[in-house]
């Protein structure tokens, strides 16, 4: 089967399990179901960027299994037509679900991968880094795209950027792991660095050649997965047994690191992966007093705060520099600055309830 | 009726609707009915203050009708016996209240008046200061007791004391009304001041006296009411119509500011009226980090804060000095220092319902 009808078929990554962005998140609807940003989900954001069926054929998607009802929920919401849904067996990064889908389609289709948990504010000048990148696949090119760092930030990996192959391609030099802050400023200032944003545009048959040499025992458990599925119209259940047996590693560890083909398109979109409640308080525009609020609020003297509620009444006073969230079981309140720390408090919970 | 048998009867002002510590305190569900302390809600310490039968006679209340099963409920929980429930058929500030009972018991009965929503960490001086007190009663003095101040408060009326009359019991030479910080801290130095609680001890007919010579309208409106009372078993429920006619006036303004034979016995008895959370902050012993949590909650890297519960989990990281509480419709986060304007939240809500 190959739904791309010589169109790029953009594949969704709707896997992840986010726990960062605690008590909104949860295992049972995490980031990517969330409305973080403005009124749409991160999802929905995710399938209008690549709405345009003159470009893009309909998407696939790839899941966990638990999130099946929440994702045909939102699909039917957005008016999305999706290609085909992939709904992993298990939890086992991200190599593992690229291959399903590479495998699921002709060689010669171009897949578009892309986190359906990230925000793109500009998604005109995302097609368009897209649009430039196209050319390198013709050599075999595996294309990654990276964001213009506006800020020495430790929490992302960098690539750095070699030769030029086209317009706005280069040929990746090295990727680089989590700097530290001095190493983060050095990146900022060379300028020839960017963020992995973990968004790839690659031929599926290039991606699969790539994964068998660098990773032959990720691509033939992904195989044996996809050989063994159960369809039911376009829903596709890989095998369990066999997609249990992959090693659970990411795309860019298995493949990208490794592969002598690999091209990078820097693109500054107005990007934010949204990884805690500070970015999700940095990426979005403040309000009066720089407060950023969603939901039932009364704020008095309150200033540089996000609040926001999924049910009850937050009442503030005489507060600076927070981030107060509630759901209708839990509150969080944080110092602004300390939100990698949910983490923690998440933790706790496990421990708790084990 | 007279329940007193020869021994004081306390009459415990129940009446309150303080809306000072929402979220937790609600219009049907004011301070007095919460466990704010300790193990205890704030009437059932106030019950057991005066739990001595050998002392006192069970105590008569009066409250306000709408608060009727929780006071019965409390009572009941308590174990504690009551002479008499008057049920106020309208909000008319103390003095009425008072008259209500001081009409309901024989003139020669000795009246105890103590709010119900008020801690006294050393019941045993308070008991000392009651018996003090007693001496005074036979010259027809009205007393009321002072706290001996130990910070410049600006938030109480304070009282001079004036001649003594017996062992800790002095004239009173004036009423002030709540001073700002320079003067409050001049009482405090100068060393004759108390702060005005409200706990008064009288016998019935010599308040009545006194009621009808600075109040006559709102002891003639008392009157009426209870004499055209609907009784039930030992729940008064005074007329509403006559009682409507009576000014709506404190006990102080009425009757102690104007009574030529007031005395006051200082004491000093680990008193708080709890009249904010910031009052509740300091009136507790914190635990670790300073903090006073209650309720279900985690604490990372939070110190000086007063966290409390009734539903929800309460996470807090890298905060410091805040006032948290939450219940299950509302939250409030305050800077410690800010919580009396929590009544800003209360006007603001009252105003939405409008």
């Amino acid at each position: 089967v190959d739904p791309s009808d010589g169109k790029i078929l953009p594949l969704i990554l709707c896997g992840g399990s986010g726990e960062r962005l605690w008590p909104l998140s949860r295992d049972d609807r995490p980031k990517q179901f969330l409305q973080l940003t403005g009124e749409r989900t991160m999802l929905k954001l995710a399938l209008e960027r690549v709405s345009d069926r003159t470009q893009f054929a309909p998407p696939m998607i790839i899941a966990n299994g638990k999130h099946q009802s929440e994702l045909e929920a939102q699909l039917k919401e957005a008016g999305a037509d999706a290609a085909g849904l992939i709904l992993e067996p298990a939890v086992r990064n991200t190599a593992p679900a690229i291959a399903l889908a590479a495998l699921a389609v002709r060689a010669e289709t171009t897949l578009l991968v892309m986190p359906s948990d990230h925000v793109i504010e500009d998604p005109d000048a995302f097609l368009a880094a897209v649009d430039a990148a196209l050319p390198a696949l013709k050599d075999n090119y595996l294309v990654t795209f990276g964001i213009s760092p506006n800020a020495p930030e430790t929490g992302y990996g960098y690539i750095k950027c070699g030769a030029a192959l086209s317009e706005g391609v280069f040929r990746v030099e090295r990727f680089v792991e989590k700097p530290n802050l001095e190493t983060a400023a050095g990146y900022l200032t060379e300028g020839s660095y960017v963020w992995n944003a973990g968004i790839f545009l690659f031929r599926a048959g290039d991606f699969m050649a790539a994964l068998a040499e660098h990773a032959p025992e990720v691509a033939a458990a992904s195989r044996d997965s996809l050989v063994n599925a159960t369809r039911d119209g376009s829903v596709i259940r890989p095998d369990a047994e066999a997609f249990a047996r992959s090693p659970s590693v990411s795309v860019d560890y298995a493949v990208m690191e490794k592969h002598a083909k690999v091209a990078v398109v820097p693109m500054d979109v107005g990007w934010s992966d949204i990884g805690s409640w500070d970015a999700l308080y940095d990426h979005v525009t403040p309000g009066p007093d720089r407060n950023v609020c969603a939901g039932d609020g009364i704020q008095i003297d309150t200033k540089g705060c996000l609040i926001r509620s999924e049910g009850p009444l937050i009442a503030t006073i005489g507060v600076t520099d927070l981030i107060i969230l509630a759901t209708k079981d839990s509150v969080l309140i944080a110092q602004r600055g300390s939100s990698q720390r949910v983490k923690e408090v998440v933790a706790a919970l496990k421990k708790r309830a084990e």
